[in-house]
This record gives structure tokens, C-alpha cells and sequence, in this order.
């Protein structure tokens, strides 16, 4: 097997010579001032060794990411009851979609697309005040990702709030059905702001640890979450991480991973590493273009797939 | 770990006993007559070594299964360009939707819903009668599955024939985008038949090992198809092999896997082993109830999900 | 010609005594208590002769007939202008679908589904104040109608408002797409209390002879529309004014008709009567069930169906 | 009211000069050759004079409109059992879309778009052969037209056939839901004549003649259905005649009509007259642009839309 840190520092060297860097999201007025030409990748093997280039000290804003994290705290408030509320199926649908939540009346098709990640924040806000809820959230975050100084960026946040109409439709939408409980401007605004967690690419591979060590922390031994429960969520992203592009990620990368539209992707390589990837331009899938690249080079030369040896 | 053998005793002993059996596929007159109450389960190691049970030795209709093949030898013909005719997304849809494919201009999701498994049996038919195709077909699954006797139930088959309007439809439609470019009566007829191969659960978990174990069958040396590709081939397995049941299979089951509406799934440990399961009753998705079941038990016990060690 | 007070009272008299009277509309919970048994007709000919029957002086909420007057309004405003916000085509579907709007970017289909009327509403608005924008609407009806009783019952309006979470998608969908430029709380604030009018029959059928008589008052002579404005109302009342029965509708009625959740259904015989009919019990589609039925006998016995003389 | 000769003539001379033409259709390679600088008008009045212009005379094809009268012939033989296989709603799709038929299990829309227009010729099929059944119908034409020299352009027949797949599609997928009863190759057989039979403007304006005079034939006294199925049979043309565009035209023209791709259009202004318009090129909506023109043009000066004096 190749050595780890010169895989990296070979794929930095040749994602930042790159040409093609994908389009910086710009429906988020904030996002889109973000430089296109920022590559940062960062690995954490089972003993906890980090190898890590390029801008994986840089803060990114996670979006979607979080929703790997507030899927994993919702499963521990209430257990599999989550699966009243939302599906666990690819929903062969833009992440953005109102279609199926008409077909399905109002239950979204998995935690992963924009309407099944309100509904999620919706069960973790139940019975709180937003700033408590978004509080559970952040603590958790800084908790796995080991860094008390993990926070978020209250411009995106703002950002996203003025212009998120279509996830205030979503919402409200749900709500019809009953499947929101909350009012929908505190779930949509504890949703917005867990969005615009800010992270690097250390920080967040750090935070997936558990999902690669069977719910463990390796070096900490802490358990985050059962076995069980870390091999489901690794499931859901697999099959769903992606949105309409979570059948080419797999096709490609073979590893579950949970996209963002601020550049980040998360991958799990189960029993091996939890990676962390980030380039602000994005493929028409919405999912980051150099981040799906560099994972896919990256699980080819260690051999990492979990569809072959 | 535990031992295989105990474990695939002791599985089908419970499958055996369990009331809950499913529904038996109603569509296809000929499968309406398989009696539910049999149950078969038949896995093949790495070194080769069988550990089977129930009846696993009763022929059944690999119905659906037989994409997986019938994708492997398209890739084989064409390569990638197989990729301009069918996509490798996750639907969102039943089997047989054709809503999808208006949206998309005649242009299946992925090779193993029906549409884009009639597209890929074009793709094999290109050219040739269809009692050639068919023959190829069918010699790939007697090489695979080590056994000259693998053949078609013809009586299936026909009833197939007699009753598959909606197979029709779907390849009409293709066929007004172009997708489908045989005569629609020459690769409807192929793709009748080839789902009308019958096989046991050892034929159909021999036949499978070449997925297991990066494209090569470890016993003879042979390769089938390039470690990239079998890898591959997995992705498509795990992301769309159950329908819109594949994120549920994921998420209990955490293996690749194939199923087909005579009540078979194949699945795939890579690296550990092939497995073929058989129960006839399905579940509302159109999947075998008990054989979800018993691979649920199956993958838990063994420790073999791709998501965890 | 039979004579027209005669079949308004034998009208009333059927109505009253048939036992099938529809579902009282229980999703706007203040109109849910309205008693079924209720029935009121008024017709008004074109010499300003009103034949009226059973309850025609009872108010009730006129709820979506309040869009042929908003639709009528806004063309005022800003004339084929509006064309560009709205469609006019018939949505074969649901009243409160939002599928159609995924489909076309958030254009309505047509001015009296839904998100047409949410979208007609929030021209209307156009920098005004909600309030201002509402008094000009209410004025205009109580000039048609010619009552300056004619009010906003406000628990009516309260109820829908704290009820309509699917209009709220509807309206940030729209949003999302600069359909809706207003807003969103001010516009839907508008659109529940219009829709909250109460009038009664002979109201109504007062408030509809603009449309019955090429766009004039015939007693008073005032112009309100053009006559060519007068016909396209019209048509888009028979092609789109009953939602998803509206085909129906055509086919049994034969005339232009908008009808609203409360029960009430405005018609119109292009040169010789405005008529108003209301029953509080809807049929499937959501239109009046007795409404509808006392329309057909009105118009088979009259000769007023506009498909044959 | 202008002399109606005069209208007619001003009306041709100006459709000549238009440079705007549309497109003819291509998708059936013989009407793909035809001139789109044709333009033909007929008028037939209640006391059968004609006021015809243009290219009045020449033949083409009249596809759809073919649809009105086997929908006349079907309701002839089963009466209101037709509307269990076929509704009578605007479709809000284009008017070949097969997702309303997967939404609504196989039961077309209306009797105007394709799926329904083959439900209905399967019903005049049903137990007869191909021949008899077209026999019938093109005897119903040559009957209602006064003219035994109607026929069926062969080269049309042959050219839809060869390349209908799209209608081979959406009768197949009725055929799976058991709304199409005969063999699928017989139907669409009967489907594909019909559809191709040549008729010239003032053929087609007399055999439309009874839709206006309340089922009867003023000049012969003849009836062909009675006063309410004249009725009827109007409404739906004028919701549901001109495909997606049925709003547009009822807005534009305002009365019931009927468009063929072969660029005619038969239209009925009840009381008054039957009209036959062609011209070859279409709009976007598949229906015939100048016939649109020429047809609002015509209701203007004439003042004989249905939705105002």
C-alpha cells in the first residue's frame, strides 16, 4: 500500500494545478464571494495520524455537512421514531425538490435532502428554544471535532436566512402535513444557522471519526454511538449523501460521504479513516467538483473502497 | 467470529419457522404458483468453500438478477459509451415507472430498473438475432455459474411475454428518444428470456464470486472483469439494486446486493464472499421479504456490512 | 322559454329535499361549522330582475370566488402585463398543487388555482400597504356588488391564516423564484382576508353582471371591463374556474363558473344572467355538490348553456 | 354585423401576407414535405351557405381532429360507459405525456389527447376486425362531410405507423392497466387510419355542422346526436381541444375547436356556424398558428365567442 502522506501531498499538488474548479454556489449571496482556487484535504487514520495539504487549516462553511451530525443527535433524542418523520431512500430528485414531498405527503425522502434536514432539525429543537437547540448542536460539534473555538458564521447565516425561500417552502409545506411541529421560523432558523457552521478540513475529519471506528472515537475511546448505528448512518450516506449525484459518487469514490454546498465533502472509509475534502466549486449536481476528484484518486491508490479490496 | 456454517444453519432454521413470508409475485402468472414456503441460502467464501441450507439446490427464476450479467457483458461489448444510454442514479421510482423517463427524454436512471435493463439487453442484442444474444446470455451464466445446465424456463418466459404490457410501454417509449435502437418485439423477446433464467442459490452464489474478489474467480484465476469494474459494478448493486427498497437494503443489510421479483438476491461481501438468498414472498417494494431478512442476520452475525467492521 | 321564476323556486324546492349534499370543507376549521343543509340561488337577468330562492340573502365566505374580482382588479392595474406572473391554462391538478410549479418555475398555471391567486394578489399589493390594498379590494366589491355592508368576516380570515401552511409554500416557492415580489406575510395577509368576503346570493349574482353583460352594468350602464376583457374573464373562468372539475363542470353546466371552498359558485350566462348559487357541501374536486346540480338544471332548463343553443 | 363574405376574404388576404407561419410538423415524415404557405377558411352557416377563401379546397390531413368524430361514434355505441375508460378534464400536460397515465392508472385525461383518442378507437373496435371498425368510421365521415370521395391518405398511415412509438408506448401502458381490451397492433391499426384521413376545409365544416345546430343537420334536418350530447361534446372540445394550449384558444378565440397537427382546426360556434380553417405550421403547443389567428380574427368581427354578445 502507497504511504498516506505522499498520496496526499500528490493529490494537493495536482488539484491546485487543475484548471477545472467547478462553480462557486451563488444562491448564497455569502458563499459566492468565496475564492474558487482553495483545495484542502485532511486524513485521519485508525491511530489518529493526520495527513493533511493545502488549505486544510482554512474555516469553510459545512451547509449540508451538518446534517450528517444533527441526523446523528436526532437518532440519540429519539431513537428510530426519527423514521416517522423522514425516509431513508435516494430521493432521484434535486436536493432542492417539492415534488415527491407532494407525492409522499410532506415526508421527506431521507435526512439528507433539504426538507428531510428540516425535519430532522425540527425533532432536535422540539421542547427548546432555538439558541438552546442551536447550542446542543454546536457543543456536539465542537465536542467531536475537538476544537471549543468550532462556531458559526453569523453572516452566511444571515445570508442564507434573507434568501432561503425555497426552504421556507419546504417547510411550510411539511408543516401542512404535520410533519413540522415546531413554528417553522425557529426550526428554518436553527436549520440555517447550523448550515453556516464554520469548519476546516481538519476540524471535520476529525469530527467523523466515530463514523469510521464503529461509533467509537480510536483515540479517545469514547462512543459517540453504537456500531449499529455508525454502519446505518454510513448507509444513508452512501445511498443518499450526494443528492442526485450520490449513484456517481458512489460509482466513483465508493466510500460514504456527505457533500456540502460550501465545497466540503466528508468521506468514511471504514475500519481505515475519516477524510475530510474541501474546493469551493461545484459540479451540476451541487456537489463539490475537485473534492469528488481527489476522494476518487485517493481511495484508488489506498485501495480504500468499500466495494473491493 | 463466528462459524459460517452455524450461522447459515441457524439462519435458515429461523427462516424456516418465521409466519411473516411475504407475497408472492402475482404479475407473471407462471411465478404466482411458487409455493412460499420455501426458503434457500447458499454462500461462497474466498477459498470456495459452500455453506448452503434450505433449498438451496431448487431452481428458481433469477427474474432481475440476471442484470447484473447482462450489465457485465454490455460493459464488456461497449465500455463506458454504455454510459450515453442509461444513467447510474438512483430513481426515486418503483421498477416500472415510465415518469421518469419523460423527464429525462427516453434515458433510464440506472441498468437495474426495467427500462434501463431493456436499454442494456439492446445494447448485448446490437446487431445479432436475438437467438444469439440470448445465447450469449446464457453461456456467460453457464461459465459463471460453473454449470452447462443453467437454462431458461421457457414456460416463464412466455408467460412473461404474454403479460409484460408495461415492459412494453417502457420500451416503446425508449425507442420514441431513440434509446432503443433494435426492433422493440427482438429486445423485449431477449429481455423476457433472460429473466426467465432459472438457477439455484449455489449456481447463482457461484456465478456471483467474480464481484466478491476484485473481478477475478479465486478459485480458477480467471478473470471476468477488472477490479475497477467489479467495484463498479457494486456501487450500482448497493446504490439500485433493491428498487426503491436500495437505501432500505443498505441500511440493514450494508452489502451490494441484487434482487428479483422470483424472490432471489444476490449479494456481495467483497473481499469475504458471494451469497445468493431465496424466499418467494416479497416485500411491498418488490423484494424478497425473508431473503432481506436472512441477510440482514446473515451480515450482523458475520460482521460483513461495508459500513463497519 | 320556461318561465324563470318558476324553475328558480322548483330548483330550490329539489335542492332542499336531496338527502346527498357533499362535505362541509373542514380544513379551514371556522368554515367546517357551517350547517350543510343550507341552499341559496339568485339570478339576475339582464333588466336587473332578480329571481332568487331558499337561503340567497344568508351570507357565507366566498372564499375562492374572490379571485374572478382580484383577477379582474389586477388586470385593471397593469393589464396584459400580468400575463407574465400568471398563466392561463388549465393545471390538471389539485387546487393546491405545487408539483406544477417545480415544473414551470414558479408560474401558475392559471389566475384561480392557488399560487395564481396568491401571485394576482401580490400585483394588487404593489407597493401599497396591506391594508390599503385590501380596502381597495373590498371597495370594489362592495361597488359591483352594490352594498356597502359587504365585509371580511376576520374570524374567517384568522382561521385560514393560522391553518394555510400550504399556501405558505406556495407563496415562498414562488418567492423563490421573484414570482412573488411582496413580502411574503404581506401578500398571503391580503389573500386570506379576501378570500375571507361574506355575501350572499344576491350579492354575488349582483357583483357578476359586469361579466354577463360584455363588461357593463346594464341597469347603471357603468363600464367596469372592456367587452373583450368581459369574454376572456370568461374563458378563463370555464377553463380554469373549478379546478380539477372544471372539465366537469363545462360538461354538465356549460357556462363559466368559479366556485370557492364555502360552497358558493358564480356564474355567468354571457347575455342573459348573472347567477349566484351556494350550499355548503363540496364534492370531491372541492366545488359545492348541490351547487353544481342546481346549475345543470338551471341551464338544461333554461336553454343557457353557451355549447348549444 | 359585417357581412360575413367580406370578413372571410379580408381574413385570407391578410393570412397570406403574414410572414409568421409557424412550423410545420416534422415528427411524421409525410406531413413533414407539406407547403407551409397554405392557408384555407370555410364557414358553413345554419342555412348551410358557405363562405370559404384560400386553399379551402385542398386536402390534408386532419390527425386530431378525427378524434371528435370517433368520440361521437363511441358514444354512440356504449353511451356514458365510455367515460369509465377515458375522463374529461384538461390534462395540463403536453398531449403526448405518458405521467398522467402512471398518476391516474392508465385512464387518459380526456378523449383529445392521444391516450384517450386511443382509448376511445379501442372501444369502436372492440369485436370487430381493424377493417370493419375503420370502415365504420370513415363511412361516419363521408357521411357527415356529403362526400363519398373522403378517404385515408395511405402514405400518411404508413409514415405515423412506422414511427409512432411513442403512441405504441402510451397504449401499451394502458393495455397493463387493462383499459385497452384489443390486441395493442389492431388499435393503434384503426388509430393511425383515423387519424390520417384527408379532408379539405369545406368538407370539414360540413361534417362538423351538427356540433352547432344541437345534434341536427339544419339543411337535411338529419340527427346525429341529440341537443345535450351536441352539447357535451363541445365543452370538451372547448376545455380540452387544443392540447396544452386548450386555455390559450378559449381565451383567444372563444369556442370549441379542435386542432390537428396537420395544421387544421374545426370550430363550432353554436347557433351560428361550423368552421374549418388550415394552415400547416404549429405553435409551440402543436396547434395550427395562422388557424389560431385567423379563427380570433373571425370570432372578433363576427362577435361570436361563446363568453359575450
Amino acid at each position: 500500500m502507497p504511504d498516506l502522506d505522499t498520496v496526499v501531498r500528490e493529490i494537493c499538488e495536482e488539484m491546485a494545478a487543475r484548471p477545472d474548479r467547478g462553480t462557486v454556489a451563488d444562491y448564497i449571496p455569502e458563499l459566492a464571494h468565496v475564492d474558487p482556487n482553495q483545495f484542502g484535504l485532511a486524513v485521519i487514520d485508525g491511530d489518529g495520524r493526520v495527513s493533511a495539504g493545502g488549505d486544510s487549516e482554512t474555516l469553510f462553511s459545512i451547509q449540508s455537512i451538518s446534517k450528517v451530525f444533527t441526523l446523528t443527535l436526532a437518532l440519540g433524542m429519539i431513537g428510530d421514531r426519527l423514521w416517522r418523520r423522514v425516509g431513508r431512500e435516494p430521493s432521484g430528485n434535486p436536493f432542492n425538490s417539492i415534488v415527491q414531498l407532494e407525492r409522499e405527503r410532506g415526508v421527506p425522502r431521507n435526512p439528507f435532502i433539504n426538507a428531510g434536514a428540516i425535519a430532522v432539525t425540527d425533532v432536535i429543537l422540539s421542547g427548546h428554544e432555538p439558541r438552546e437547540a442551536l447550542g446542543e448542536i454546536l457543543r456536539f460539534m465542537q465536542f467531536l471535532g475537538k476544537d471549543p473555538s468550532i462556531a458559526i458564521d453569523e453572516k452566511v447565516a444571515a445570508s442564507e436566512r434573507r434568501t432561503g425561500f425555497r426552504n421556507s417552502a419546504l417547510a411550510y409545506y411539511m408543516k401542512s402535513f404535520g410533519v413540522i411541529e415546531n413554528p417553522v421560523d425557529y426550526t428554518l432558523g436553527v436549520y440555517f444557522h447550523h448550515c453556516a457552521i464554520a469548519m476546516s478540513c481538519r476540524q471535520l475529519a476529525t469530527a467523523g471519526q466515530f463514523l469510521a471506528h464503529n461509533g467509537l472515537n480510536p483515540q479517545t475511546g469514547f462512543s459517540v454511538v453504537s456500531a449499529e448505528r455508525a454502519r446505518r448512518i454510513n448507509a444513508i450516506m452512501l445511498t443518499c449523501g450526494h443528492y442526485d449525484g450520490s449513484g456517481e459518487f458512489a460509482y466513483r469514490v465508493g466510500l460514504p460521504g456527505k457533500s456540502g454546498v460550501g465545497g466540503g465533502i466528508l468521506a468514511v472509509a471504514p475500519g481505515r479513516a475519516s477524510i475530510a475534502v474541501w474546493s469551493p466549486g461545484l459540479d451540476e449536481a451541487g456537489n463539490s467538483h475537485l473534492g469528488r476528484v481527489a476522494l476518487e484518486r485517493l481511495t484508488q491508490r489506498m485501495g480504500w473502497s468499500v466495494f473491493g479490496v
